[in-house]
């Protein structure tokens, strides 16, 4: 079987070279990239990258683990699909397979075996919380010092790489926005608090409260559980208390569209008697009635990122050095959901 | 290490009962289950699941071999989006893992190699076309006699198993729905010719004109490649021939809403100046502004039954006696897009 040197060496370039060309990475001059495929069609190289990765002890692949949430389509969600997109980008850059595991939330999930098995080299994991049932199988991962990442959660431990964004700064950025737009009277609609950006929102949204000197009132926090129905039913409590409501912030979009749909059920309309202010910057704040203010999250961007630093370390993994975080950047949309 | 049989000696129920439960299929009863689950759990069988097929010479994985698009999110499409979910649903019902491969559309690709090299168990083929760089690849995976399934495209081969949906009779419906509102001259933008489901699309518009006796004018035939700026660019030719038209059906909802911001940039309003029909009833359909009159198609549906069928076969796979195919209905949904 023929092997990366045997390609370079036939054509004339370094091993390096071979593999950005086969990975598609970087620029590379068109009469190289010709010499590299050539070489690699002529050795059958490809399909071999399979078998030398086995040989190595390798899978080959990349583990995704994903939440199973009953009745809900999660690639169907911008959240996901978006991730996934930037991950399957990686992936495909670096010529390796997407295995896609779903977890119980409910149970401890067994990543070593993943590993032991060899059924992955790496494992990112999207949608994981605080619960004991979770952080379980992370923390066992992370004591056998395996390559592994969290997107979009943080982990207060050491061996943990992570990928996350800057929640705490947009949801900041959110709720000061409406501050300066005259409206001091704000509610907070969440997402459960097992989740590290829910908290990092709850406390960007504290912290601009309180800079502003309006102070933070308990009292005007409503949970849900990040979907558009747990919106809706959200309604009901900020219809209520809508006399001690200017706005009200939103954790995410889906949530935002339902509590805008649960109000204008009730005869109060978006932005006239409610300003409402989303997070994600997904299609749907974009194309709502009106458009959603929001806090644009770079998803894709995450997953690509995550993926991409963790296959470049693997080869080389070692516990202690290689552990990474990444923290990217949110920023505010102002819409019509917001306007005075 | 546990086997199944172990557990089921144990909890006093059958190897299949076992399986039920393990893997959340179908009813059963909950003391049942509570009886599998301890035995399960006090055996450690679930970690086991893995090891053991690895012993019977199996990976535990379904691929699903996707094309590589340059610069599109495809988990962010609502045709792979949707597909993903049900696959994924299958998969996680099965307790298997789903390997996620990008294949480059202009290259044959080794299938084989992926059975050879234990990667994968069987195979589901996304987004297949039926050039020659593709068909190589599927033909020696059917001559081969592996388990695998094309869905939403059918191969004229014995040995290829597929799950497609009625998209002649969904066509056939759109456009007889317009003649029947008395709109006789209807145009036909087109994905491109290579995907059979853009064939069958072509022949039900071909058979709703002619039974009608309207007949059928290749002039009034549109192509675009199932994006929405490929529907954008069509407008021009679109608004060029719009004295002889009265609508325009449009192979995907994509395309139509491309057609319709074109046209709409032109001056042409629809339904007032112009009547368009998409095809798929993606979210976007139905908040398009106006919303689209389209056919429904069960993307979902067919990727659950796709990896249902394959993994259910998978055991006792027989090369000839084990093909399958599925034809799903499609359904017409009227929407403003298409009022008189």
């Amino acid at each position: 079987m023929a092997t990366r040197k045997e390609v370079a060496d036939m054509a004339g370039v370094s091993e390096a070279t071979v593999s950005r060309v086969m990975n598609g990475v970087g620029p590379i001059r068109e009469s190289t990239r010709q010499k590299v495929l050539e070489a690699a069609q002529t050795l059958n190289y490809h399909m071999n990258a399979i078998a030398s990765s086995f040989a190595r002890g390798r899978s080959g692949n990349l583990g995704v683990v994903i939440p199973h949430v009953p009745k809900v389509r999660l690639f169907s969600t911008y959240y996901f699909s978006e991730m996934m997109s930037g991950i399957g980008e990686a992936a495909r850059a670096h010529g390796c397979g997407l295995l896609l595991l779903y977890r119980d939330p409910a149970v401890p999930y067994d990543y070593v075996s993943l590993f032991r098995t060899q059924r992955i080299d790496g494992c990112l994991v999207l949608g994981a919380n605080s619960l004991p049932s979770e952080t379980t199988g992370i923390a066992a991962m992370a004591e056998a010092g395996l390559p592994f990442c969290l997107i979009d959660q943080s982990f207060d431990d050491p061996g943990v790489s992570a990928v996350v964004a800057a929640h705490e700064t947009g949801s900041y950025h959110a709720v000061s926005h409406l501050i300066e737009s005259g409206f001091g009277r704000i509610g907070f609609l969440n997402g459960a608090p097992q989740y590290s950006t829910s908290a990092d929102r709850l406390a960007g949204y504290r912290r601009a409260l309180e800079e502003s000197g309006i102070g933070f009132d308990p009292g005007l926090l409503y949970e849900g559980n990040y979907s558009m129905r747990s919106g809706q039913a959200a309604a009901a409590a900020v219809f209520a208390d809508r006399e001690k409501l200017d706005a009200v912030f939103v954790a995410n979009d889906r949530m935002a569209i339902g509590l805008l749909q649960g109000l204008r059920e009730r005869g109060c309309e978006t932005p006239e008697d409610m300003r409402i202010v989303g997070y994600d910057d997904s299609d749907a704040s974009r194309i709502s009635d009106p458009p959603l203010t929001t806090v644009k999250v770079p998803f894709y961007e995450m997953g690509l990122t995550a993926a991409d630093m963790l296959l470049e370390r693997i080869p080389g993994w070692s516990a202690g050095a290689s552990v990474f975080r990444r923290t990217m950047p949110t920023e505010l949309v102002v819409r019509k959901s917001s306007a005075k």
